[in-house]
């Protein structure tokens, strides 16, 4: 593949906290963005989807996926755009055969349980995830320099999960199994999927990502020894192999393990910028953990409170997100050292029952208190 | 309810050794006892419960259910025995109605959604659980004193979330709404739930049950501080209010929040003997938290293999059962003082779809290699 796109193609970038808190420089605000912001909770991309007639008819045309990656930043004032795709779009080009039947989770019409299926799978032909590199420099020209844009994919063990069971799980008993009995076929699986994840990121950075996301929505799942061993080494492998800078920028890289509180002493020796973090995570403890102290090394912090509390009114809404933002600190306010910094996100994806109102509370109440906390 | 049974009516224990591991004192081997050991993973389980029709007809049925909590002890040396019954009989008795369809989970006729359904709720008539203690009663004398009888019940937090929820649920969106937006409603359905836990598992207590257990399997899903003021602050209330001896001998009481790891400290100051752990928490680490020293006070550990370590052949199950071993440490061997003790279990109850022949291996490998670690 060819990188047509360099940054200067691009328009210039103006709201850039986003990227700032990233690489741990002071910003005006704590800037916030949602996982899944651009999802069914939007009554704009429900109609786009309509359209689309299926969810991966939405992800794989580049008009369509453009459309919904900005609906949400039409409504809110979010500091960052995040490609709008599917964390499972790596094994769908392995041949699995990715769909979504309607009100359900992803389902693969091939799964991945025996040593003749591990032996079959390669790192797939990246000309299979063109239409997501399309979208990326679509979506980055249509953003014109507003807010930066993220790129993402599943981590190889989220990846592996999906592979393994076909489809989401209650217990993981399928892909557990084959880890307890078969550690060989689940590490050759891994490194196949560490290689393609690298590969498929590095080429949504050529293609105009400015920051990329891992998310290891299942890592939280694995025993104690598990995690080190089958998800948090193939997460480390990938962020070996991805690119650090393109076009004379520097490409942030968030890790957001779901569950991985426990661990976040071993994730601290991770090689990336940010760590995401769910809701049972206290923010001000993991900022004492990792997030550095001013002038030396450290991670930015992204996330964390639960998205229930978008089904509460708009004072019980602020009222959480200060508690968020407290439980934080306050942030790092030296413009010319690197220091701790807060990304505002949720602890997990926006619920499709969310009232739109609700998020444009929280969006507000992020942006003033955090200022008030800058004061 | 008067208590017909004092402990001079029940046969003498002969194996003591889960009941000394609760109180931190020196045992032999590691005592072994599996959540959910009599239940669908057994062919003679799901002959009885054939026979009586639907789970709450085998759990209301005192000779059923007398049956089937020795089952597993008829093919295992387990250490410990545990009340076939349900976390969510208080509720039941409450008059909300609890009914598992075949092949799903729990599910509640009514649900407690408003203000006017938080106001009726009212600590239950305990005479409506009275085939429950009638259970506790007859199967502590078929046990005849081989291992000691353990009872439970749901923590308030996880009554609340079926409560609420009507059955599981995947997101708990409307338990937490209601968390978030009305938090005096939730209040007072928690009160009234720990009071009614406390009243049922005393009642346990008094009708022969030797050590009491409050599993709370959805602690884990609420966020930093919404778990302390939630569900942590009402276990603790249970705990205040139970019997720490009857008929001259100690209740030891066990805690298990599913997901509570990182929470252990906070936990440590529960009033209670042991704390279950699921798989994500190392022991080693947990031991040095809670364990506490010889001589001084601490709690004991419970748990915390991966119930999907059972379906792998029996070489790879003795080396998962003796890195969680190993993971503990050497255990306290000093009879005459109190120290860290472990006791060992799944992270959460055993699948339905579990070989019989596995749990073999696995309470096999418990016994032989804790006594070579004492060695």
């Amino acid at each position: 593949m060819s990188n047509t796109h360099t940054s200067s193609s691009f328009a210039a970038l103006q709201n850039d906290s986003f990227l700032r808190a990233c690489l741990r420089q002071a910003t005006p605000h704590t800037p916030v963005w949602l996982m899944r912001q651009a999802g069914r909770y939007l009554p704009e991309y429900c109609a786009t989807r309509a359209k689309a007639g299926s969810f991966m008819g939405l992800a794989t045309n580049v008009d369509f996926a453009t459309e919904v990656t900005l609906q949400p930043l039409e409504r809110y004032p979010l500091d960052a755009a995040i490609l709008f795709s599917d964390i499972l779009t790596v094994p769908d080009a392995m041949g699995l055969g990715l769909s979504f039947a309607q009100g359900e989770g992803p389902r693969f019409a091939t799964s991945v349980r025996d040593e003749a299926a591990v032996a079959k799978l390669q790192v797939p032909d990246m000309n299979k995830l063109r239409y997501v590199f399309d979208a990326v420099t679509s979506i980055r020209k249509a953003l014109n320099g507003r807010v930066p844009l993220i790129g993402f994919s599943g981590s190889p063990w989220t990846l592996a999960c999906y592979m393994v069971e076909g489809q989401g799980s209650d217990d993981y008993r399928l892909v557990k199994s084959m880890l307890y009995s078969r550690p060989d076929l689940m590490h050759r699986m891994l490194e196949v999927n560490a290689q393609a994840v690298a590969a498929y990121l590095n080429l949504q950075i050529e293609a105009g990502a400015q920051a990329v996301m891992i998310f290891d929505s299942w890592g939280g799942v694995l025993a104690d020894g598990a995690f080190q061993e089958f998800s948090l080494a193939y997460t480390a492998r990938v962020l070996a192999l991805l690119k650090t800078e393109h076009a004379g920028q520097r490409i942030p890289r968030i890790v957001f393990t779901k569950g991985g509180g426990l661990w976040l002493d071993e994730m601290k020796g991770l090689d990336c910028e940010v760590l995401g973090l769910d809701w049972t995570m206290n923010l001000g403890r993991a900022r004492a953990m990792v997030g550095g102290a001013v002038g030396g090394p450290g991670k930015a912090l992204q996330g964390n409170i639960d998205p229930n509390v978008l089904f509460a009114p708009p004072a019980q809404i602020q009222k959480e997100v200060r508690r968020v933002l407290e439980s934080f600190g306050t942030p790092h306010l030296d413009m010319l050292k690197s220091g701790p910094t807060h990304i505002f996100n949720l602890g997990h994806g926006i619920s499709q029952y969310t009232p739109p109102d609700a998020v444009s509370a929280l969006v507000e109440a992020v942006h003033s208190h955090s200022q008030v906390l800058r004061r």
